[in-house]
């Protein structure tokens, strides 16, 4: 099968509602397992990763939720196919560049998605848009539970389930949500919320997660510790400190718009601005645009417009998804071209953004206001 | 009277057409003459600078070209009103930081221009819109004839009219152009032709003279030497090297849509973005976006607008005048926000930049180009 054709078009993956996803971008819980007395996927040779992937395959395959699922061993995608996988972050890039040996199983509305000897022989991740942690963890514990009756798990009483990396050991879960901030990062009070969610033993990452740049003020939030507390404790744990951050965005927006509109209203136009107008943008520019541009839209800065539009081009406009429209092999100036265009097109049909109305916010416009 | 109702309205003056005035914004000549044994003005103590002022400017006054004109001794100006001339190119800063004993005599249609007791008792300067160098020469030499019967000017047979600083000894002359040259800036041939031009015995400076910066693509040509050539011959060799500038902006225009038209609707369309949605803005940043939409003017991107538009803006948003419109005194920052309300208030009747129909100058967009 084909992935392009398997993958949910962007718009209506952009459509997608969640609780909170005005700030909670979407929501993932991933389970990291390894099969008994069989070297990791880092130590294997490539005879014992295919029989491992033999054996994990077809038991993830019929489990009932992946009925239709795409499955496939990671040799027969090409690199490009892997790119997008990532850009709609369904794989790691690490997975990315894994070949025969490796397996990818995707369910029809990919909410459910299971790496095959990535850094572990088994790493099954849930995703749901908007916050939604709950949800994401009681449907990959489901999985889990019937997947421990298939399949001999490497666990020890005393530690609980062994991973190739002991930053995952135990517990094996990782809880995430992908956070939009640009009220934070605007108000100049993320660096802060970072260091405070830091000392509650999380990690806050860019797009891509580690060592990656918050592109687009979207930033990772997910759970350092995988040992001696139970899952459900630390997925409530996270949904806790997410409702705080998503409670200091919020407030972060309106005293920006109370205090400063103007700053806000030019950082939004700037953006809208560009976006409408460039004929070169690279995609790094493009995502900290749009991440303005969406703010905006959440604003009510564009009447008629809302974040789908920007969602959907946050998608559209990442190299790969770009280079998939055309046949030859398009450099990264091209891209630029490219992408400019594309993003052109999209707007179209948005009209300058708007100023809220005196009184509202204090947007009036006849007034110098101090900043 | 007053200064402000004196000076053709920003609109009116950006109407104005001269030969070349796609890239030659305005042509000036200026004369330095100084009275007999009287000391120049650095030296001179006030009530010999007020017993000049008095002898020179009813001489002035009465010339039949200056029926009309505005006269004013420096200190009846207020710092504002001498800044609004300086941002018309009217005076010099240096003639701005005068008070009493210094003057300014300035005609109806602000083509004929004469400070007292700038550097030099006398500086008396045509302007004529385009390039015309040749008429501007004409009518200040006729000017001139006419007051040097009724001063006695300070002239040597040896070296010619005796001015405070070496450099304008001789002739007094100073002929210079503004010149608008974005194609040479984005086409990266603008240092190379800056040295060509410099060789010659020609001097290129910024927007508001000598150690200024190139603000908005506005540079300044003007003769080095006042000494050994006469003024006709200045005049000629000065209009001979504009041709060829002019020429030369024309040909990188040319190229410039022709090999890389991608990036001039770049330029152009995020200029015409920002300056149509920021809510705060510099003077610096609103000059140089500016100049690259006046460009877009030139070029057709803008069907139904002409270069007057933004030639009005470039005189309406710099700090003095949009500090008249206002009672209290403005900071930087409230300047920043009512110059950027007052450009998307006049750029509101524009449409974005269209990019050429294809086929014409390769402005093709659905074709990759390499750049």
């Amino acid at each position: 099968m084909n992935i392009h054709e398997f993958l949910i078009p962007p718009a209506e993956s952009a459509r997608r509602k969640g609780p909170h996803d005005r700030i909670v971008m979407s929501s993932r819980v991933r389970l990291a397992r390894n099969i008994r007395d069989a070297a990791f996927p880092g130590w294997a040779k490539k005879p014992e990763r295919v029989r491992i992937l033999d054996q994990i395959r077809p038991a993830v395959e019929t489990l009932p939720e992946m009925r239709g699922a795409f499955s496939e061993s990671m040799d027969n995608l090409s690199t490009l196919d892997k790119q997008i996988l990532v850009e709609r972050h369904l794989i790691s890039r690490e997975h990315a560049a894994k070949s025969a040996g490796s397996g990818l199983v995707l369910n029809r509305d990919e909410s459910l998605c299971f790496m095959i000897n990535e850094e572990d022989h088994l790493r099954m991740q849930a995703l749901r848009p908007g916050l939604q942690l709950k949800q994401a963890w009681m449907a990959i514990d489901q999985a889990d539970s019937v997947l421990e009756k298939r399949l001999e798990y490497a666990f020890s009483q005393d530690v609980g389930y062994l991973t190739a990396c002991p930053t995952n050991l135990g517990t094996g879960i990782r809880v995430s949500a992908m956070l939009h901030l640009p009220g934070l990062v605007l108000a100049e009070q993320i660096n802060p919320i970072i260091q405070s969610v830091n000392k509650l033993g999380l990690a806050v990452r860019g797009l891509y997660g580690e060592g990656t740049e918050a592109l687009g003020n979207v930033f990772q939030v997910s759970n350092q510790m995988t040992l001696g507390e139970a899952e459900s404790a630390i997925v409530e744990r996270l949904d806790k400190v997410l409702s705080q951050i998503i409670e200091h965005e919020e407030n972060a927006r309106g005293t920006l718009l109370e205090k400063k509109p103007k700053m806000v209203y030019n950082h939004i136009g700037r953006a809208y601005g560009i976006l409408a107008n460039a004929h070169s943008i690279s995609s790094k520019e493009t995502m900290n645009l749009l991440s303005l541009m969406r703010l905006g839209m959440d604003l009510g800065l564009f009447p008629g417009s809302d974040r789908s539009l920007t969602d959907e081009l946050f998608i559209l406009t990442q190299p790969a998804h770009l280079q998939r429209q055309y046949s030859e092999k398009l450099s990264a100036e091209e891209r630029d071209l490219l992408r400019a265009d594309m993003v052109r097109e999209h707007l179209k049909a948005v009209s300058r953004p708007i100023s809220k109305p005196s009184g509202s916010e204090g947007g009036k416009l006849d007034k110098p206001e101090k900043q």
